[in-house]
């Protein structure tokens, strides 16, 4: 449909999933099936919860893996590949499954966000992009909805593309800031991609342009009277700011019989410049006159702002949100979890660590939310090895993987399994739901989760539980390394 | 050449660059020809420099630049613009000046990085697209120029693509990460696009998919005897990585009389395990065996491994780099300095604000760099208005534009102008040098620094100052606003 969604990503890859997939080539592992996870270790910003996206894209690489005759004759340009291989790639794609929670979802530390059996090479391949896609939409996702669940009801609008990490980082961003609860974007291409709902009025600099700001106001007002929205804070906010755009707003919109109308505010004392530009605006009548903050906004401030009573009725949030300045990296990484043997046997594979906390979780598994069936909400993430399913008609014991002691029964619970099938051996089989429908998804699973998980300071720890069975195997792995 | 270089991205801009555009076009201020500075205002990480790049790319969008029907329709959907104003956009192309440092130039808080002059609504619409392109870049060069400082003349690698916000962090970061000085980078497409040498050995994957380590280790070494990097730290570094290592060293490249090669860690107390292994190679007889480390790897845990003595002959650094992660946002803004009457006169505009760093430094300026002729140090950089000439045959006042009584009086210098031409009247008069000419004059230009500006805690203040012409005009406007 538009160049950038069929745009062919294959040569964005680290460089040594080719070494690797070379060496797999070589020594006869090429169709040695493999079981890959993509999970996180750490919540961004502290907070309690993630939330996943950036599958579609995943998707639209993987539909349109290929390599070009270019791009093979640089690989041979590096002298470390075979000719057999080389050939190999000509043809090669996705012959593999993949599953994936779907975007939306919240999800927690350690528990599979993607997994993925293919092929030794396809699985390795992939790697890069499906971390790099998934990593950076997460994060913005995920800090979207701090911020707007912060602005408690107001419209957030993103306004970073300025200060994005590159194009993608401002189009996708947006995207993914949309998933996450914001209103609309600042950025036009961003609507017409993926339909997240653009609009801007004016910068200084259009203030700046007329001999004076009220004429700058009032010419604004006659060209937008639908929609004019007037940043008042150029040269002196309280003193000419807001009188000068009362004045064009009873001399143009008044008039016209025109109500709604707006300011913004880029600077300076937020919460006492909105404080008096409200009462400024209510005694000359313009109560319907709504007021927009902007400037280094995020979840923090927005909270502050409003627990001082700002008069604030919504928000642009900038380069905050766009590079989740306070917790700019999500740490998805994409780890063997099991292979397969010549019978088909899964036989998990283990990665230790001196950091306890970079072991992995062994095996081909599932992944449950378990809900509560009083209260609907989700009470713990259960995992369990892949031929294991959760009986949710008698009590389940949960036991806590890195302190086993810790153990709760769930009663009068039901079980929902979260990852679904997107690729069957290499076909899709997966419809991608609108954006509205992830971020109306998106906003109905965040309400199943407890104001304990949902607190920015301190939130509770989610359970991710893993089954008896595979806690077993992950005892066993790690003890006969 | 490649379809990513010629990509049109015209669509990438903020919606109030057009909201603006519609209004200027209605007003009759089309053809009005204005004056924009790019400009930053903090240094990234609170350093004494930050590297100035993504000229490059702001070059290749304004060649590019071109509504197509597609996207005039999209426009008259949103039902805000005129029928005159979209045709107008049909036939839309930058026709103005512009100039701008180099690529890899160090620059300093508020002197202007590139300025153009152009018709307001060309200079108007294309803010966004600069913005972005400066801000991202410019960030991970001087990011990059940290973490190499800090390396001390080891290599280091950029090897962040699975975590970088985006397609384009990821390949324009490995760009700016270059021109920054990095050695090379894991991201395939980055040589590929922009001869930034990729290379890379193996993942924790390739270990746990053999039946053992030393299994792992032997087929690695058998594929690549010329380019063997080992990572040792998927089971148990020193217990068996290191030996199984050294087993594969002697058992394959021995007999073929190789020394190259090396290990990767990647995981544990680094400083510990580096020389503890460095001890186990050389009493092995591999003292040619070099080392390389990775993990969350920033300037200041280089300096401080460094500062342990640990036995490290290159770093790979991912996403602290990638995303610059301490500190990462560019604070670069886009600020009208000046407008032209009917007459041809320019008339210098300021942009007022309650937080004093805020205030623009106003009119179309020249920017100076002043070296001193027995140190060929830089001293300090001087910004006067456009028809002023710096005099380097007399001793110059300079004065600091924050505290005028702190003056210094500079004498045996020359000045050189920062800002070349890069297009006249719409054509491009520039030729991009080439990726590493960038990396070189940046090194160069670095070394021309003294190291109070260089060091990374309490940088000192590098002079930035305005002419006693300049500095008059702006307390005028300030005092007439």
């Amino acid at each position: 449909m538009d160049k950038r969604i069929i745009e062919n990503y294959t040569m964005l890859f680290d460089f040594y999933e080719l070494t690797m997939g070379n060496g797999y080539f070589d020594h006869g592992y090429k169709d040695k099936i493999t079981y890959f996870d993509l999970f996180y270790r750490s919540v961004p910003d502290q907070g309690g919860y993630a939330i996943a996206a950036g599958l579609e894209q995943v998707i639209n690489y993987i539909e349109n893996l290929k390599f070009t005759q270019e791009d093979i004759d640089f690989l041979r340009s590096k002298n470390l590949f075979t000719e057999d291989f080389l050939s190999y790639l000509l043809d090669f794609r996705f012959t593999g499954d993949i599953w994936a929670v779907p975007e939306g979802t919240p999800v927690f530390p350690r528990e599979p966000i993607i997994t993925v059996r293919a092929p030794a090479i396809e699985a390795q391949f992939i790697e890069t992009f499906l971390l790099l896609s998934i990593n950076h939409q997460s994060l913005i996702a995920t800090k979207a909805s701090r911020i707007v669940r912060a602005a408690d009801g107001r419209p957030v609008m993103e306004f970073g593309s300025r200060r994005a990490q590159g194009v993608d980082a401002a189009i996708l961003g947006s995207r993914a800031a949309y998933i996450g609860g914001c209103a609309g974007t600042a950025c036009a291409i961003s609507e017409q991609l993926y339909g997240v709902r653009a609009g801007g009025t004016m910068a200084h600099s259009w203030v700046q342009m007329f001999p004076t700001q009220y004429e700058a106001f009032k010419k604004y007002c006659e060209t937008y009277p639908q929609n004019a929205i007037l940043l008042v804070d150029t040269y002196d906010t309280l003193r000419s700011g807001v009188p000068d755009a009362i004045r064009a707003f009873n001399e143009v919109l008044k008039p016209l019989g025109i109500k709604n109308c707006g300011i913004r505010l880029d600077s300076g004392d937020i919460s006492y410049l909105t404080k008096k530009a409200r009462a400024m605006l209510d005694e000359a009548g313009w109560e319907s006159c709504k007021i927009t903050c902007s400037n280094s906004l995020d979840e923090y401030i927005i909270c502050d702002l409003l627990h001082q009573d700002s008069c604030i009725d919504s928000f642009g949030v900038g380069e905050r949100l766009i590079t989740s300045k306070s917790s700019p990296v999500f740490d998805g990484v994409y780890k063997l979890a099991a292979i397969e043997d010549a019978n088909g046997t899964v036989i998990p594979k283990i990665k230790i660590s001196e950091n306890t906390a970079k072991i992995t979780n062994p095996h081909y598994k599932r992944l449950y939310r378990l809900f509560g069936r009083a209260s609907g909400m989700a009470e713990a993430d259960y995992i369990t090895v892949f031929d294991e399913f959760v009986d949710d008609t008698k009590p389940l014991m949960l036991i806590d993987p890195d302190a086993t002691w810790k153990q709760k029964e769930l009663t009068d619970f039901f079980a929902v399994e979260l990852q679904v099938p997107i690729f069957k051996n290499g076909e899709l089989v997966y419809k991608c739901p609108t954006l509205p429908e992830i971020q109306k998804y998106c906003k109905d699973q965040l309400a199943k989760l407890w104001p304990e998980v949902l607190r920015f300071d301190n939130p509770h720890n989610y359970y991710v539980d893993l089954s008896e069975k595979l806690l077993a195997i992950k005892q066993e792995l790690l003890n006969n390394r």
